[in-house]
Order: C-alpha cells, then structure tokens, then sequence
C-alpha cells in the first residue's frame, strides 16, 4: 500500500462528484488533494473521461510540479495547482471547473457581487475576478503565471486565501480551494449557485444593491466566526 | 416507541423531500413539524447532510427554542421556526430553502407579482418580500427577529397566515409554511415555480401587467373557497 | 372488459408521460384521449399525484362534461376538454399543463413568434396567445368558457385546429391537441422548447425578425404537405 | 457479418448519446458515420424515437445521397450529410441537432463570440452563423443547398472544416463535425456548452469584449498545436 494512498484516494473521490454535481462536461476540470508532510499531491490526469477515471491513474506530483509517481501525464492545470499549495501553505485541496454560470462571470470579467445570505455564508467579499493575463504571461509559462495571476488579485485586493476560498480568472474559469479536496469541490458547487443567483438578480433588478454590512457580517460570522453556532 | 415519531417521521420526510425537488443544495434548507397538543416540533439537526439524515437525528424543541429532546443540535433557523409556531397557532410545518429563482427576487429585494393563474392557485396577492433587517434586528437574536420581520411584514400588508403561505425575506431567502409540513414542502416547490415564471414574463415582456381581479379570485376559489370543486 | 379500456388505457400512459417529460410540478396539468364512436373521454381525476395514478382512476366524462363512468371526480379543467371534443370533430387527444416556459409567454399575453425550424416543423404560424377572458366569461362557467376562449382565438385569426395544435391562453397556461392522446403530449413538449428557444432568441437578439416564408412552408410540408418525405 | 458494420455500430452508438447528453427531443437530430474507403456513411433513419433504435435501423448511403443498404427511409437530412462528406476528404462524422442553446443563436442569426477559454479550446474563431438560404435554394434541393450553405460560410470567412468544426445555419440549427462520428457528437454538446455561456456572458455584461488574441491561441494550441500537451 502506497504511502500516497490516502490523497490518490480524496482526489479520486472528489473528482467523480464533480459529474455528479453538474460541474463538468467531459474531461474538463480537476481536482487535486494535498498531503503537507509529504510535500505532494495526488491530481487527475489530463483528458481522460471520469466515467473511466480509477483511483490508481491519479498522478502524484510535487510542489514544483514535478511529477513523483503515476503512469499517465496530470492535468494541464498541475502548474497552477503546484504554484497554490506551495504559497499558500494552509489549503490541502484545489479544484479548477468550467462551470457554467461561474464561467460566464469570469468571460464578463465581472466580480460577482454579493447579494444575499446565500452568498455572505461564505465570505463577505464579492467573488474576485481576476483581470486576464497580459500577453507576457500567456505566452510564457501559462499555467504557473495562471497561479501567480490568482494569488496577485487575492493580494491586491487584500484578501487572505482562507477567508475567500473561490475566484474567478478573467476571461477562463473559476478556481475554488479549502482545506480538504472535498472541501474545495463543496466551494465550487457553492460558486456555481452563488453565480447564477447573482445573474438572476441582476435582472430581475437591474443596479441591484450590495447586501448590507450587518448582514454580511452576522452570516459570515455564524458558520465562519469564533462563536460560529452552524453544524454540529 | 417516543410520543413524539409522528413529528418525528413527518419532519424527516419532509426534509428528505427538498433534494428530491432540487430545492437545495448541501445541508441548506431545512423543514420542522409541529405537534399542537404538545407544544413541541421536529427540526432538522444544523449542517447534516441529507443522505446522511435518519429519522432520529431530528430534534424535538418548544415553543420558546428550547431543545426538549436530541441528540444534535438543532437547525440554526429554529428560533424562526419556534417564533412563527408560537404566534401562529394553526400552522404545522415550516420550511425554509434557498431555492434558486426564490432567492434570486428575495436578493432583488422584490415581491412577485401575480401574473397567472399557476400564482393565483395559491394566493391572491403578490408574494411579498419582506424588507432587509435593520442592523439592530440583526446585531441582536438574528434568527428571533427573522420570525417577527415575517410576521410583521404579513401584518403590515394586512395579509393572514392561513391565506398567504410563502414569502420571501428580503437579501435572504423564501419561508414556506403550512398545516402540515408536507403542504409547507409543497409550498416551497409551488414558490420556486412561481419565482421563474414571474422571472421570464418580465424578461418576455418588460413592464408586465398583473392578472385581472376576477381571473385571480376565480383560480383562487376554485382550489380554496368555501365552493372549491379541485380536488377529491 | 370495459369498452372503454382503450382510452383510460391511452389517457393513463399519456398522463403518465408529464412528469417524465419535465412538464408538470405535482398535480398540475390533465390530458384526456377521446373515443369518437362512443362519445366520450378519459380524463385524468382531479388533483391526484401523478406516482399515485393508476388506470382506472381515469374518468370516463361525455361531450356535455357529463361523468359516465369513475370513481372520481374528473379533472377540474374537463370542460375545457368536452367543449372542444364536441367542436373540432377530428380531434383525439387533448393536453393542458403550466409547463415553464410555455406559461411564461401566457402570462406575457404574447404570441411564441416563429423564429425558426423548429417552430415550423409544426406549424407556418406564430402560436396565438388568446387574450384574457372577460370578467363576464370568468365569472360564469369558466372552464366551459375557456373552451369558447381557445376555439374563438383560432377562428378570429383564421386558423384551423388541424393546422395548429397548440396554442396559450393569456395568463393561464397552454393548452395542446391532437389526432390522439400521445400526439398531443408530443405537441406540449414541443411547444415548451419552442417557447424556451423562442425567449433565448430575443434575449440574444432584441427585435429577432421572423422566419422568411419560404423557409417556413418547406419545413412544415416536409413534415406535414402532401409530399412530405420526414418519418416512416 | 457486414462490411458496414463498423460504420453501422459508429452511427447507432453516436445517436444514442445525443438523448443522454440531453442535445435532443424525440426524434430531433441525427448522426452519420462514414467509411471512406467503402465510400459511404450509415445514418439515423427518419422519424424513429431514439428508444426504438437498433443498429440494424441504420441505413447505408452514398456520398451522392443514395441508400445502398437499409430496410428504412434515411434521415430526411440525409443530402446534408452527403454533400459534406463528398467536399469534405478528411471527415469522418456528422451531427445535426436543435439543441436549446445553439439553436437559440441561430435563430437570431449570430454568430457565436468567442467570449472565453472553454470557446478557444475548440476554435480561435467565433462560431459562424451561415446566413439563412436564398427562397431558391429553399424551394430547390433543400437539404441539399443547405450542405452548399454550410460549405460557402467556411469558405467565405476564410476558415478551414478542419480548424473549425462546428456552425450554425441561420433560422435552423446546428450542424457539427469531426473525424469520428464520436468527435462530432463531442463537439456537438460542447457547442450546446458555448452557446449558453455566451449568453450568458452578453446578459450579465452588454457588449462583453471577445477574448485577447494571445489567450485564444494558447488555449486553443495547448490542445492542438504541434506542440500540445492536453490528453494522454
């Protein structure tokens, strides 16, 4: 029994509940999970159909991007998830889909506003979305710039990556990460509602207003907050 | 065998009912029951998932929130629940969802109009939406004070319980409610349906025209006035 | 052997078919399948779950609206169903349900434009909406009269019930038709895309021109002309 | 054991995936393998729901649009099919649907803009909108000009079948394509993908700005430049 066993496993499982969570079409998006010890995490591997997807073809890689141990070629995505958990030192999962309402937020290269409790029970920022890559960025080392893009916006505007656990990349797709895989793939379908709530909002209402301070705070902070009263 | 199964199983089937009708997502949403002569209802326990729910994770609470008997601790929406029960003495069940299109005018901030008879079926008035909290509501007993803003809100407009059934509260979500917690359930779907319909009439036609007085009261005796003939 | 096994058969498994076809929420929606040579329809009973359904609770009603046969009450829109059954002599299969879309334009009070094939693969027209009824019709025999609505709509624009087999009623819902049952339901599920594809289509394109003519009568007489060449 | 049956099976199997992928009603939409060496294609027969389909139903056609083998009449866009195949050396497959989404665009008559990575993972171009027929070229061999119609588009604009492999035509529908008829059902549902995020995209930001050059090139060469380094 492989001593990668246990995160080959939590990205095998959160990778098939993307299917199951309407987040996918075909191969597209991947979901890693991290082991801090060891310094690696298990990922999909690149193109291949979940409906076929085995625990054993999950490819092990390190925090450079290296890849450790595995029989396929990982995710095309592996740079920007090796890029995140080597800066970000506290998160074990990251998950990266083309989902659609969150997906067309990110081609309007719009952050998305945070109009209800729905979306405050998870952070109290609007989503950030992240401008495009300059042509520098592209055309050099895409994937690792993508992850340096994600961490730039976070910084700028002065968010920390354990209070906001889901963006936006301009112009591409949503990225969502937590301390556990599943916990990312939880973030993502979260984004997805969150996105599409949005949008209806906006035109049921156009110049919709921001949900007030006091409520954002109280939703937050009773899931998230030292007093936190939310689950069990 | 506990004097209180019956709210027990009426709360556990009626919450196992929102996934089946796409009304949730996760643990969001939550359904309880009440037994009148006992002074108690059933409730789902806070943050548990619903294939993981048995019929004993439900928690019996009084009239005041207080946990009479359980394992969990209960829904973090249960002093809502305990004030409407209170106040209103011939509902027996109570949901409430963040059901996708609800939410969304519940975030816009906006009542439904009653633009057909699928509406006029249910109630004969726009369904209202309740205006945001003010901040002390909020900074105070939260969830205590979202019970009286419902309630104050069908007064205002001078509507009763027993006519209108559903409602939004404003920047949060729909509470459905009912003399059972199956026609709470019912409700919640009723609304959902309701929410996008409005949605797309005004998107079809903008400045859309409410129903005409006659077809309203028509579609809403025939279900529920003292001739009603829908039905068995 | 009831002579009547052959329509409660055929209104049974066309009833059955809404909620596969994702056309009704709970009990909303009635169709009914007409024996011309005994002068009579099975109709769904009123208010019955549809997992609950079985065939004989299929109530067999006259062209007057007069039950013959049933243990229960037929569906509260069975009126509707025997006025036009009596009318339009060539008629099978009679449909009327509050799917989504479809309700949508009704409660718009707005005729579904023909924007392309699809739409005149079943009819050269737009589907007409007919205006809200009267408050003198509402308030007299309302669903007798709602078959003079529908039946009127058509002969004011001077359309036959053969050429166009569906069609809305301002502020309710649609109502569909049909050589039989089955066809009918065909007809309520194409109507309900070509009403969703119709609302895509103006959000796309705001003032979306209608199909040209020619397009129009080749798409329908190669389904429906006496040369056409689609099917077995 | 017939020679068709490789192309036979490729068809049968094709067609059934456009029900689970939710791309057609009924009987909307057909799919065609071809043999290049044998010189012909199988095809979906017209009019046959996709639950009643066997492989046998399959019909063996020329690439002059007649059946060489088949007890059923082909698809009645059987000429569409065979006129591609012929211009077009290096295609192996062909769909045509009246998905939601993109029939939605092409019944505005708009092109698709390429609005975001999930676009330029397929093609760096927008997906062209052939313009509707000429009333002759309707009157005349329909399905047969409508091949013409597809053909002219991509040469007008300068694009390759290759490069782009997938259109719509104007008032009608989409037609997708590949070197497999499994590629072409593919593209087919990544199409119906686009299509409803782009329209989205348009309604959550009016004059949405197309992608950058640089990130439609990487996108798109990752997966099928020389140099690509998506899939296994």
């Amino acid at each position: 029994m492989s001593k990668y066993s246990d995160i080959r496993d939590a990205a095998y499982e959160a990778n098939m509940q993307l299917p199951k969570l309407n987040l996918v079409l075909f191969t597209f998006g991947n979901v890693s999970a991290a082991d801090r010890d060891l310094g690696v995490f298990a990922i999909k591997p690149s193109g291949v159909p979940y409906k076929d997807l085995t625990p054993d073809d999950m490819v092990i890689v390190d925090f450079e991007g290296v890849t450790v141990k595995g029989k396929m070629r990982p995710s095309s995505d592996t740079l920007t998830h090796a890029v995140l958990y080597k800066h970000w030192e506290k998160i074990g999962g990251i998950v990266h889909t083309h989902s659609t309402y969150a997906t067309a937020w990110a081609q309007a290269q719009r952050d998305i506003p945070n109009y209800g409790t729905t979306h405050a029970d998870y952070t109290t920022v609007d989503i950030p979305c992240a401008p495009p890559m300059s042509d520098e960025m592209i055309q050099g080392d895409y994937e690792y710039q993508t992850g340096f893009q994600i961490m730039n916006c976070l910084q700028e505007k002065g968010y920390s990556y354990e209070e906001v656990e889901m963006m936006l990349v301009g112009n591409h797709a949503p990225f969502t990460w937590g301390k556990t895989a599943n916990k990312a793939v939880h973030n993502s379908a979260v984004l997805e509602t969150i996105a599409h709530m949005a949008y209806l909002s906006e035109q049921i209402r156009p110049n919709n207003p921001r949900l007030q301070d006091s409520l954002i705070k109280k939703h937050f902070e009773r899931k998230h907050g030292p007093n936190s009263y939310y689950g069990q």
